[in-house]
C-alpha cells in the first residue's frame, strides 16, 4: 500500500482557503468530516471528500487543513491503515490515546489568534458544529460555514451523485406497511406535541417507505430526504427515480386512498427552501424534531424556539426493534449466510489461495441475495492485526498453513443484513495464538450467555467482553457490539455495546446487535469472534421487581474453530455453551446444506462441531 | 415510624410562596433541594430545610411543592424509609423507574402556562439550575431566583449556623503542606491558563488548608470558601474561629514568610461581594475556575466570558489520589475498625440485644477515633431492606438468631476514614438468604479481583459487580461504590463504581472506592457485603501497548461470614480470594487483637477465618 501524494493537493486547497470568492474573509482551517449530507457511514464516491484529501479510505475519519498543518483523527481501528494510506504531509491523530488531543484542542493550539475555521455545513452533523464552535469560541476563535464545499473545488474529476433504481419491499419482508409507519410516527409526535418531524438519514427514510436504493456500496439506501407534518408526507428525491409504475404504485402517488397519506414529491435539493417555507408557516407552539445528527445546514433552518433537537429520532428506534417477519428474515438469512460460509471453509482446506470473489461468489448463489453488507475484511497473519484491513492486490498474501486467518464477511439478502467474523488455522496455532483466541472466546460468550435486567443499555455488557482479556493484561481498541438493520446498513442505532457511549438506548427485546470482542498484535496476527445476536427475553429463576430479563440467541449459525481453543483455560460453563451453539449450527444449518445438496460443507460442518470436553 | 405531619407548614409556604414581600410575582413551584450552599451531601441541622418540609431524613432528596401538589424525588435507597417518613400530603417519585417522570417533566405536566418555578440560588447547584432553565424555558415557564430562602420563612425555631473549633493537621498525617498544596493548584491553573480559582466544597477547603473542624455530623470540615489567584489567597470562614493560636502559626497568618503564600482572612458572609470585586478588576484574558456543582449564585457572579466551568475541580481529583502518608493512615485506620469490629461481633454472638452505642464505643477506645463516618446502619431482618435504615426506638428489632443482622459503620480517625459493611446471621440462614448472600459476595470478588487496564473508569467494573445476581434475576438499585476521603468524607468524587454516571474519572492507583454490592429483599432482609480497596497497580502476564494495569487491594479486614455462603456456588477462584483475604485478616487483624491483648475477639477471628473447601 503505497501513500497517496498530497502536497500539491494542499497547495491547490489552502489557495482556496485564501481565496474571498468562497468565504468574505481568509480560513485559517478547514475541517472535512468524512460523511455525507445524511451523515452516513458509509459514503458514495462523490463524497469521499476527505479520502480525497488525505488518501485515508477508513469508514471513520476527519481530516483538518490549516495554513502550515494537516491532520487526520481515526479510531483504533484504522491506526495502521491510516499511517500507511496517508503521506508526510499528514499527522495521524490516534483518537482514544491518552497523548492525543481534540480536534479542538489541537486547533486552539496550532492557531494564530482569532482565526477562522471553515466547515461545509451539510457535511457536519448539527451537534458537531455545536461542540466545534463552543470550544473555538472560547478559545477567541470562530467556526464558519462555507457554502461550497472546498474540496470539490479542488476536486476536477469528482463523480456524479448516483441515482439508481428504487425497489420496492411487500408486507412479507417488512412486516408492516409504510402507511402504518407513518401513523405510529405521528403516534408519537402527536404524544410529545410536535408538528413537523424532518428525516435525514438515508437508513430511516428507506425504512419508513419500505424502499431500497443502491446509491452507496453495501448499504441498501438512496439519496433522499422527508419531512412529516400531521397531514402531509414530503418525499424529496431525484424524481426520474418515481417513474417506475411499481414505485408510484407503492407509494400511491397516482391514487392516494386518504390524504393524509398522500406522498408529496419534490426534487432532492428543494428540501431547503421547502423548509424554509415550512418554518416561515410555524405557529408560536410549533415544535419540529430534528435529529441533532442532521447536517448544520438543516437544523440552522428551523428557528431554535421550534426545534426539538433529539439525538436519535423515533424511527431510529422503532427501526431497532425489529418485528416478527424481520426477526424471520434475518434467520433465514444468517442461514443462507452460514452455508456459504462452510462451503468457503470447506473449500479453504483443499485450495491455498485466498480469494475474497469466491466468497462473493458463495453467497451470491443463495436466495434472494443483494450484494454485501460491507467489504469483506479477509486476512492472513499480520494484515489481521489491520482491523479493518481489506485485501489488495499490493498487500495480498498467500493463505499458508503457519498464519492465522481471520474472515469478516457479511451480505444482504431481501430478507436480512448479516455480518459475521471467525478467525481460523489451517495448519498448527502457536499456544499464545490459542491463548489470545480464547480469552476472545471467553469474552464473546459472556456477552452472549449475559442475563440482564429489562432496561439495561448496552455498555453495561462491554466489560464482560473484555475480562478475560485485561486479566492478562490484554485488550482491543474497539466496541464490542453495534445494531445490525434488517435489509438495511449493517451498522445501525440507537442500541450497541462499547464502552464509548452512554446515550445508547437500553437494549430491549427484537433488538439485534454484533458480539465481537478481539484481539490484535500488531505484525503479527488478529483475532476476532463475531455473531450477530437477537435480544430476547430470558427466564431466571427470580424477578425481581418483576423488572423481566433479557439475554442473546445467536444468529449467526456458523462454527467457531476448535483448533484454536485452549479448552483448558474455558470453565464447564463455557464448554456447554460452545457445544450447544454447534449443536444448534449443525441442526440448523446441516439440514439446510443438506437441502441443498452441498455435501462436501456438511461434512466439513459435522467435523467441525464435534462437542469440546 | 410515623410520618411528619405536614399539612399546616405546606399552608403556610404556599402563602409565602404567593407573597410578593419575597419576589415580584407569584411563584408558581417552589424547589427545595437537598444539599446546601456547598452542595455538601451530609448537612448541618440549619441546613435540613428538605427534612424539615416534608419529614423524610434521608442523604438525597429534592422537594418540590405546588399549589396544589407536594412531591419528592429520591432514589432506591430510601423508597421505604420515605415512604414510611412522608404523610399523605407528598407524593414519593421513585428516581429510577421508568414510569417516574424527572423533576422538569412533572412540572411541565403539572403547572399551568407560564408558570415560575422558585429556587434558592445558594442551595441549588449551577448544572442543575442550567438544566432545570432551560427545560422549563423550553415549555413556556421560568426558573427564578428567590433570594430569601421560602423555607427558611417559615421555620420559625431553626437552628444557627455551628462554628465549632478548627483542628490542625500535620505533615504525619497529610504527607503534604498546605502551602505545597497551593503551589500545586497553582501549577494547574498556569497550565491552564487559570487567573482565580473558587473553592467551594468544604471538603476540599479542608484538604487544601489541611485543617478539620466538626460544622457537620460525620464530615469532619468547617463552613468555608476559599479563592485562590496567583499571588493571593483568600479564606472566607467565621473570623472568630482563627482566634487559636495553633490554628493562627498553621495558616502563619501572623507572619507569613511569603507574600504569595500568605493567607488573608474575610468573614464567611463575605464572599459574594469578594467574589464580585474580584471579577469587576477581571482583565479581557482572565478566566475563573469554578465547578459547575458550585451553587448558582456564585456561578452567576462571574460573567460568562471570564467562566470556566469544571465538572470537578482540581482539588477534588489531587484529594482522590492518596499519597503514600495517607495511604498508610487509612491501613491504620481501617486495622483500628477491624479490631473494634471483631470485639463487636464476638460479643454480639453472646448478647441478644442490639445495641448502635455499643460499636461506637468499641471504635471510640482505639486511637485517634474521632467519631462516626456515617449513621451506623444495623438493622435486623427486614428492616435490611431498608437501604439505608437507621435504627430508632419505634423500629429497633431484637437480635435474633433467626433473623439476617446487617451492620454498615464506618469512622473518623485522624489518621483516615473507613466504611464497612457485614451481612450475619448468629442461627440458621435458610437456602434463599445463602443463595443471594452468595451472589453478592461473587459480585464483591469480581470487582475486588478485576484486573483492568490503568485508564478504565470505575463504571465500567459496575456490571462484574451485578453479573451473578442478573444471572439469576436479581440486582439492587443503587452503585457499587464511592470514592472514600481520608480523614475526610466518607463519600467523595470524582471516582466510583456507578451504572449511573460516565463522566466519573479514571481510576488510578493510590484512589481509594467502595466496593458494596447488595442483595434486599422488602420485607424480608437485607445483604450488602462492603470493603474499602484502594486501586493498586497490577502485573498480569501480559501488558497491551504498555498500557499498565490496575487492580483493587482490600483495606478493610473483616472476615466474611462463611455460615452465610453457599460455597457450592463459588467457584474454586472465588474460594481461593476469600480464603487468601480472611488469611490476610487473620495475619494483620489478629496481631493488634494481640498486641491490644483482646483474647476474645482474636478467637472469634480464628474462628471466622478457616478456610473454606
Amino acid at each position: 500500500m503505497s501513500p497517496k501524494i498530497t502536497g500539491e493537493l494542499l497547495r491547490l486547497l489552502r489557495q482556496a482557503m485564501r481565496n474571498c470568492k468562497y468565504f468574505s474573509e481568509p480560513i485559517h482551517a478547514y475541517i472535512v468530516p468524512s460523511g455525507d449530507a445524511h451523515q452516513s457511514e458509509y459514503i458514495a464516491p462523490c463524497d469521499c471528500r476527505r479520502e480525497f484529501i488525505c488518501g485515508f479510505n477508513g469508514s471513520a475519519g476527519t481530516a483538518i487543513i490549516t495554513e502550515q498543518h494537516a491532520a487526520m483523527w481515526t479510531d483504533g481501528r484504522y491506526f495502521l491503515q491510516a499511517s500507511q494510506q496517508m503521506d508526510n504531509n499528514w499527522a495521524l491523530m490516534k483518537m482514544g490515546l491518552k497523548e492525543t488531543p481534540s480536534q479542538e484542542d489541537w486547533l486552539i493550539n496550532v492557531l494564530p489568534e482569532n482565526s477562522k475555521v471553515g466547515v461545509d455545513p451539510w457535511i457536519i452533523a448539527a451537534d458537531q458544529w455545536k461542540n466545534m464552535s463552543k470550544a473555538l469560541t472560547s478559545a477567541g476563535h470562530s467556526l464558519v460555514a462555507v457554502q461550497d464545499n472546498l474540496i470539490d473545488v479542488v476536486w476536477t474529476d469528482r463523480p456524479d451523485r448516483p441515482s439508481t433504481q428504487l425497489h420496492t419491499l411487500g408486507l412479507e419482508y417488512t412486516g408492516i406497511s409504510w402507511q402504518d409507519k407513518i401513523t405510529m410516527l405521528r403516534g408519537k409526535m402527536t404524544e410529545r406535541k410536535i408538528s413537523w418531524f424532518v428525516a435525514t438519514a438515508l437508513d430511516e427514510i428507506a425504512w419508513l417507505f419500505n424502499l431500497r436504493g443502491a446509491d452507496i456500496n453495501y448499504n441498501p439506501v438512496f439519496f433522499a430526504y422527508a419531512i412529516v407534518g400531521m397531514n402531509s408526507i414530503r418525499l424529496f428525491v431525484d424524481l426520474k427515480r418515481l417513474s417506475d409504475t411499481v414505485v408510484r404504485d407503492h407509494l400511491q402517488l397516482d391514487s392516494p386512498r386518504r390524504p393524509e397519506l398522500s406522498v408529496q414529491t419534490f426534487p432532492y435539493e428543494s428540501v431547503y427552501t421547502e423548509l424554509q417555507a415550512i418554518c416561515a408557516a410555524l405557529g408560536p407552539k410549533d415544535k419540529v424534531w430534528i435529529c441533532d445528527k442532521a447536517s448544520c445546514a438543516l437544523m440552522q433552518v428551523v428557528p431554535k424556539a421550534h426545534r426539538t433537537p433529539i439525538p436519535y429520532t423515533p424511527l431510529c428506534l422503532s427501526k431497532a426493534v425489529k418485528n416478527a417477519t424481520e426477526i424471520k428474515g434475518m434467520k433465514m438469512a444468517h442461514i443462507k449466510d452460514a452455508v456459504a460460509l462452510c462451503e468457503l471453509f470447506a473449500w479453504l482446506e483443499k485450495e491455498d489461495v485466498l480469494n475474497e470473489f469466491l466468497s462473493v461468489f458463495l453467497s451470491s448463489q443463495q436466495k434472494d441475495f443483494v450484494g454485501l453488507s460491507f467489504p469483506t475484511i479477509s486476512s492472513v497473519g499480520p494484515n489481521g492485526a489491520i482491523i479493518h484491513y481489506r485485501p489488495l492486490p499490493e498487500t495480498n498474501r498467500t493463505l499458508t498453513v503457519n498464519e492465522v486467518y481471520l474472515i469478516d464477511s457479511g451480505a444482504q439478502y431481501i430478507d436480512g443484513t448479516t455480518d459475521v467474523t471467525r478467525t481460523v488455522h489451517f495448519g498448527t496455532p502457536s499456544a499464545f495464538e490459542k491463548e489470545c483466541f480464547t480469552y476472545v472466546l471467553k469474552g464473546h460468550i459472556a456477552v452472549s450467555a449475559a442475563i440482564f435486567p429489562n432496561g439495561t443499555k448496552g455498555h453495561l455488557l462491554d466489560s464482560f467482553a473484555r475480562a478475560a482479556l485485561w486479566e492478562s493484561g490484554l485488550d482491543y481498541l474497539h466496541g464490542t457490539g453495534h445494531g445490525v438493520g434488517c435489509f438495511l446498513n449493517v451498522h445501525e442505532g440507537p442500541c450497541g455495546i462499547s464502552y464509548k457511549t452512554f446515550a445508547d438506548e437500553p437494549l430491549e427485546a427484537g433488538m439485534i446487535v454484533s458480539d465481537e470482542p478481539g484481539y490484535y498484535e500488531d505484525g503479527s496476527f488478529g483475532i476476532r469472534i463475531e455473531n450477530v445476536v437477537l435480544v430476547v427475553p430470558a427466564k431466571p429463576k427470580y424477578n425481581y421487581r418483576n423488572r423481566g430479563s433479557l439475554t442473546f440467541e445467536p444468529l449467526t449459525l456458523v462454527p467457531i474453530q476448535v483448533k484454536m481453543m485452549n479448552t483448558e483455560l474455558l470453565t464447564q460453563k463455557e464448554k456447554d455453551w460452545v457445544n450447544e451453539y454447534h449443536r444448534r449450527c449443525r441442526e440448523v444449518v446441516g439440514a439446510e446444506l443438506e437441502r441443498q445438496g452441498r455435501m462436501e460443507a456438511l461434512q466439513w460442518l459435522v467435523r467441525e462441531t464435534q462437542p469440546v470436553v
